[in-house]
């Protein structure tokens, strides 16, 4: 792995920088802080995803892997130190050599963060949580003026507290995913009432491969926002790659065990079996996935279901243990194993990601009976998961037009107990293969106005092929438009300082603020340097689009001049009046 | 203009086709026809706004001018012909030569669709629109199920016939934007109750130049489904330019006239006068611009609502004119002359398209005091123009958060009662310049669903600079997607085919098919053969997302198959039960 090189240093017109938080002094909160241009305006605090690659401080080394931000943490808490229950891989890729401990949750201790919740202890990664969401404020702007958005469900507080984080996921209405073999996670809150989170999936296939470009996908997707990626690896060394990953992922790592147990049993769904689905999920706790994906809500008296649909069953995991259940008209393991797998996840601190095998794969099939039959055996798992003390949420579609999306949410809310939604876009039209992160950004910043937790983001790659860099970057700034879109509707506090910025920015013909606070700095200053590339051009009060002498902005500007001089004038007016002139005209 | 040539040819996977209508034999409506790889399905019809461009049988010479499709019709009409009314303008860019007749309409009798519609009238031009609308279906397949979608207001017919065009725009819920004077024009209708439409804006600006790219951009738009585009140069050659523009282009032209005046007054917005805007309204009509932004609404009083906005007037009409109204106070000549810009309008029939110069520049100036004070102003004016026989829409914003978007809309109707409204967007997020196509894209769909009759396109340019042949390609094919997800989410009858043979097509590997079908072919058969790029593989029964173990839509016909014997099997053991048998277990 000598050559395994990954992107570094700051994002473009930004630094990393870090804050402490009251009462926990030792925790330090990254962000990144985009200085202004302007004396009348403080620099803006941005929430940052990226960990230490762009941390012009850190030393980076993937052998090494991150720091264990959370080590002195979990050092406290009552678990036990373990051997490797499976020896590594032998494999052309090697494991990450990077040590770290296994640790496992004693019998009947508290382990995960809902158990902690629900005993009224607020962890540190609760308070780190919360106040990322804060964006740096300890109170907002203005606190007498109602919040705007337009809030679906209860109103939020104005301020996230450490309290608040532990309230949601005591109520199962958020979860914490840290696997307590992940101490170099940056802890992060997924639910409706935080800000809207967003997944890449990475990962090679039998048709590609190569470990080295996975990795710098991973760390090329949280750079642009990403705030868990999925490992949906299914070829070969899946687990020494996904060694790399961990021990260099700054955020939750995510995957669908099913794929390594597919690839284990030499790519035969009917080869599947019970115990080697076990094995591979302790192997994957006790490296340190954060969540897994179970798509144990499929039944075999679901799949008739979909024999009408116009795609049939287009989930991956979904239709292996469909074509597993029907070989024999057998249940669903996962189903049959559901308590077992809760166990396993317990003791590490795995969150349940329940899997919509029955996802529709097209407009026609949206909201159907087997889509919303998996779900009401979702919201049955979901209470299994709970009594279990494991912290879970649930996964949604898929293909659906706009007019229905709402009717998921709602359903998903009222059989799942309100635990997160996880929704893969949805798109919102079949018809434009290339382009569905458009497709599906409508839908997901829709149905994360609703109410949805955390999106799946799609690429423009999504039906045709695997995604490269540029793809994985497309699909993650899609994304974060639609997360924070779906943030500004719901009036999260801390949602609407960035757009402001921006604009008054842009009003003032601040053009490198407007760049370095835009989702991609690069992007938005490479497309204005096209038209206009001199350096003097940066601070002129016009662009291309319209010319210097037809700007609205500056004549904008004009406009406010005089109005206020019209305004002086008017309150001289009035002044005079009152003092009894009489010579004075309404003209406005 | 040797050097002058056009995007010609069909498009990947399509051929054009003309088809003849019930009881107007002579009218023959332009489709794109799809042919399928497969004998089980007819080949698809789709909306073509493309012209002669597409159909490898015309011959294209630009000097010429497109076909005059309308000629026939117009004869028919009591027009008179004149002279034009200015001499043209001395240029290094020609006027374009192609001969055409003048006309204008007579004093005292019908000239516009309005007024035809109000007489009971179907033109030809009605029969043209609605019979593109149905797609080339004759009637809808399974009458006896309800339209899917979800309206927002009354339902859609099952077919849209001439008749029902006719009372829609009667009612002013429609218009038919068509000049007399725009021969070549293939007629298409905007309205809530039809598919949604897109324009896209094209034009040169003080800092860029050049007609030939303009021209070549109108038919690039064009080629990819904009339903009408707006030329907004604001640079030298205006008219020579639009002259080019107007006798090759087979979709409505839209204007604002004020860009051509500000021009003529040397670009002091203090110069403007009623006068020279008058004659330029005449020039142009004669011309045979369809339809005319027209930013009346803007009223004196209104300006000091934006006094506290953070964006001020981003709108270019909006902002000179309330420059104008500022100096000397006095009220906007456009909103004072009014009747007479109606009067003119009328005698052409072009179509008014009421300018919102308030519309918000920002998510924190959405749906404020300003922009509401201006609607209503507009929708006073509605009722003026359709007094005077007019066609009249309604332009929207802008920037709105998404929880903001439906009051637009809800206004809208009832302010200005029900004519078709016709927004930029609006763009749900500030933060992503360089991806406003995406953040815009967002508003759009939804605000098409709300009921909004044609969306401005956004290109991802915006804000930065002034868009290249890419960008106008990515802006209309962001827009033909919100258009299409809106038209599904609506339920207009004619949307779901396309979806439903896309899906089709993909389910049972029928990549070409798909490719075709989809809205731009050459990206997506680009993208796949990335990473599959043999020719054997555009046949695979996988791609190289999964691979050709893990597909799931292969499983999924595996399941398929397998469901099928299964239930034969049922079959077979439910007749031996009702034959008294006795060993059957219920097993589903």
């Amino acid at each position: 792995m000598k050559d395994f090189t990954v992107t570094t240093g700051s994002i473009c017109g930004s630094q990393k920088t870090y804050r402490s938080i009251p009462s926990y002094a030792d925790i330090q909160v990254p962000f990144r802080k985009v200085a202004l241009s302007t004396s009348d305006e403080e620099a803006v605090l941005l929430y940052d995803t990226s960990g230490a690659y762009t941390d012009h401080n850190a030393h980076i080394s993937l052998e090494n892997g991150l720091p264990s931000i959370r080590e002195e943490w979990l050092k406290k808490r009552d678990f036990q130190s373990i051997p490797a229950a499976y020896p590594h891989q032998h494999s052309s890729v090697a494991y990450c050599p990077a040590s770290y401990h296994i640790r496992q949750g004693k019998k009947g201790k508290h382990v995960t963060q809902l158990q902690y919740a629900q005993a009224g202890i607020v962890t540190e990664e609760m308070a780190y949580a919360a106040w990322r969401e804060n964006l740096g404020h300890t109170q907002q702007e203005d606190d007498d003026l109602p919040l705007r958005g337009e809030r679906v469900g209860p109103a939020l507080p104005r301020i996230i507290t450490p309290e608040f984080v532990r309230e949601e996921i005591a109520a199962g209405r958020a979860i914490l995913p840290a696997n307590i073999n992940h101490p170099e996670l940056e802890p992060m809150v997924i639910g409706r009432n935080f800000l809207v989170k967003v997944n890449a999936n990475i990962g090679n296939s039998a048709v590609t491969a190569g470990a080295a470009e996975e990795v710098e996908k991973m760390v090329w997707a949280t750079r642009w926002g990403a705030d868990t990626i999925m490992d949906l690896s299914t070829g070969k060394h899946i687990q020494n790659i996904r060694s790399w990953m961990l021990r260099n992922s700054p955020v939750p790592v995510g995957t669908v065990p099913i794929y390594e147990v597919l690839e284990k049993v030499g790519n035969d769904p009917l080869a599947l079996n019970w115990e080697i689905f076990r094995d591979t999920l302790i192997e994957q706790a006790e490296q340190g996935v954060d969540y897994f994906t179970i798509h144990a809500g499929l039944r075999l008296k679901h799949i008739p279901l979909t024999s009408q649909r116009v795609t049939g069953i287009v989930s991956r995991g979904g239709s292996i243990l469909a074509r597993w259940c029907l070989d024999g008209h057998r249940e669903n393991f996962l189903y049959e194993h559901f308590e077992d797998i809760c166990a396993i996840c317990q003791r590490y601190d795995v969150a349940l990601s329940l899997g919509d095998g029955l996802r529709p794969g097209s407009i026609a099939d949206a909201n159907d009976a087997a889509q919303f039959a998996e779900l009401e055996t979702l919201g049955e798992l979901t209470h299994k998961a709970w009594a279990a003390g494991c912290q879970v949420m649930i996964e949604g579609p898929g293909h659906v037009p706009m007019n229905l999306i709402r009717e998921n949410v709602t359903k998903q809310e009222a059989l799942c107990g309100e635990a997160p939604f996880y929704t893969l876009g949805p798109l919102t039209t079949d018809i434009a293969p290339g382009y569905d992160h458009i497709t599906s950004g409508i839908g997901a910043a829709m149905i994360g106005w609703f109410g949805t937790a955390m999106l799946c983001y799609v690429t423009p790659k999504e039906h045709l092929g695997l995604p490269d860099r540029d793809d994985v970057k497309t699909g993650v700034i899609t994304y974060k438009i639609a997360a924070h879109a779906a943030d500004l509707a719901k009036g999260h506090p801390s949602a609407h300082y960035r757009d402001d910025a921006l604009s008054r920015a842009r009003f003032s013909f601040r053009w490198e603020d407007q760049f370095n606070l835009s989702l991609d700095p690069d992007t938005a200053r490479a497309f204005h340097d096209e038209t206009m590339p001199k350096e003097a051009h940066k601070t002129a009060h016009f662009c291309s689009m319209c010319g210097p002498k037809f700007c609205s902005m500056k004549i904008s500007h004009d406009i406010r001049e005089e109005t206020q001089r019209l305004e002086g004038l008017e309150q001289k007016s009035e002044e005079f009046r009152q003092q009894g002139g009489g010579l004075y005209v309404e003209t406005i």
